[in-house]
């Protein structure tokens, strides 16, 4: 039997069709409207396409693998909603938040349903594999529910350590792209070496990410990064840079970040903080570790026991995930 | 083989024993203490006893069921903690709601991580079981949040019909008890009419119990309801009562209705509506319809292909339920 393998653009086609016509029946009605509201702000969809590809690599059913792709995306979405209303934040993508269209009590009720909803579109995966499924999922949501957590508890606390802050990145952000792909794996008959394998390149891949995000917040090119440098920076925001730079400080220089603090001339604050930044050498240090976690999550996705042409996606995931410009 | 049976009180035990020690491993750790806070506002327990009455009746094995029983509880609690923040509600069983201990954000996460749990404790049940499960647990949690914004859509509406009341108050309270008996007897191996026959019972209990709430609400004797008469009249609430008060009424007592919503008078309020109530026969009327909806849950129980012992085990989690007195 011939089956042509889908590309990237193909798969994200897919999956939106499936996402438009499939994905939400039997999702409550009162709830659609809000739930649209969301699911809308589209994005790359980059975790169930990384699911996708990771079934196709391993020979497994895309068609069984949509509702468990589904589930990925339907899950990130309801974290968002509950994460605008934690950080009150009214903008997403330049259109109100849920809690900002639809009231506190809509984006509550929204969100609870999306979480359930995902389970209901993982189920839709092979039956055979539920199980399986389940457990990597529970486990990874769970995770991510503890790395909000941390986060939210991070700016209650004066100084925060580099082993701290990776924790709470790669619960926050990494381990659902790891379980993404590992389920996709899962459904694809991947053996459990080379489930661990495609899980550790989604796990370094996404410690990458996120630590190339804080560095573009202070040394990004503003027109290619998309916001205003130095917003972390404002916020007093436990990044990898600010921890590397207490880490590096002397006393004298430390009291100058702790100062810096509490400035409130908004481009005197951020000059001062990246010079800080520039004299200890924090974008070194910072781009030498985002570096070397993306060479790891390259290392495991080449151990994997697949054809050239299926490890070759899966590093053009790689590349739009960590070479993204906004 | 002899096994002994558990009575009520026994299972009660067993499951608390499980609720303390074996529920929460794999639970973040950092949401803890906000979800103790909520679990150990004990109650009754009612529906993973009534789950582990089922499975009991029909020879499962109770040891494998306590993990969904407990999903039951769990999920029950987590819609109690979201519930206290859309309904603005400080105290629960005498104690401080779970938003006014913890604040807002740690109430949203710690219902999130609570909603998820009850799936992992579900997962916790026979693996040969694990679909089924699943597509009972999902079904009825849809139906509770779907409920949960029916109730909160019909405070902004002037009328609501009683099918739509007897729908809200299906999804909102009674399918998470026709389910917790229905995944009981998945466990114990009941045949799908069986399930069927322990869904309809736990449904209309629910539905009975339900409308008593309303009643007692009204025609309760204060000392043995536990709270004063009258709250839901002071409140507009769109209960059963109202919504029949409105139908038997004609233009001019419709009229007087409507105006009584603005009266500020507590008392006044009060004794009046009653009043209109008892002249309309709303206390006949409802005192029939929730006996009717008893009548035919146990008759539904009748129904089932279980020995007498068994039955009479489900009477009496149905007496408790529907003859509590607080």
């Amino acid at each position: 039997m011939f089956e042509e393998t889908l590309t990237i653009g193909q798969l994200q086609q897919q999956l939106e069709s499936y996402l438009q016509k499939d994905a939400f029946s039997g999702f409550p009605e009162v709830l659609q409207e809000s739930t649209s509201h969301i699911m809308q702000m589209k994005g790359k969809r980059i975790r169930p396409v990384m699911l996708l590809t990771a079934c196709q690599a391993f020979g497994g059913d895309i068609s069984r693998a949509m509702g468990p792709a589904s589930a990925m995306e339907v899950y990130h979405n309801f974290s968002l909603v509950h994460d605008d209303i934690i950080d009150e934040a009214d903008i997403r993508r330049g259109r109100p938040t849920v809690h900002k269209s639809f009231g506190l009590n809509k984006a509550i009720l929204t969100g609870d349903a999306m979480l359930l909803h995902s389970f209901v579109l993982l189920k839709r995966g092979p039956d055979d594999k539920l199980s399986a499924m389940l457990k990597v999922f529970s486990k990874a949501t769970t995770q991510v529910m503890e790395g909000e957590q941390y986060d939210v508890n991070f700016e209650d606390i004066p100084e925060v350590t580099e082993e701290e802050y990776m924790m709470m990145i790669e619960f926050k952000t990494s381990v659902l792209l790891a379980a993404s792909l590992q389920i996709g794996a899962i459904i694809g008959n991947a053996s459990p070496e080379d489930q661990q394998r495609i899980y550790d390149f989604g796990l370094n891949l996404g410690l990458a990410f996120q630590i190339k995000d804080d560095y573009l917040d202070a040394f990004g090119d503003e027109k290619s990064f998309g916001k205003k440098i130095g917003g972390d920076i404002l916020m007093n925001k436990k990044t990898y840079l600010l921890i590397t730079a207490l880490k590096q400080a002397d006393a004298e220089t430390r009291k100058k970040i702790f100062d810096l603090f509490e400035v409130q001339d908004e481009d005197k604050k951020i000059a001062q903080m990246l010079e800080i930044f520039t004299m200890l050498g924090v974008n070194e240090i910072t781009f030498a570790k985002m570096e070397a976690l993306y060479r790891q999550s390259l290392e495991a996705l080449n151990r994997l026991t697949l054809d050239k042409e299926s490890k070759k996606m899966l590093f053009e995931l790689a590349e739009m995930v960590y070479h993204r410009t906004h």
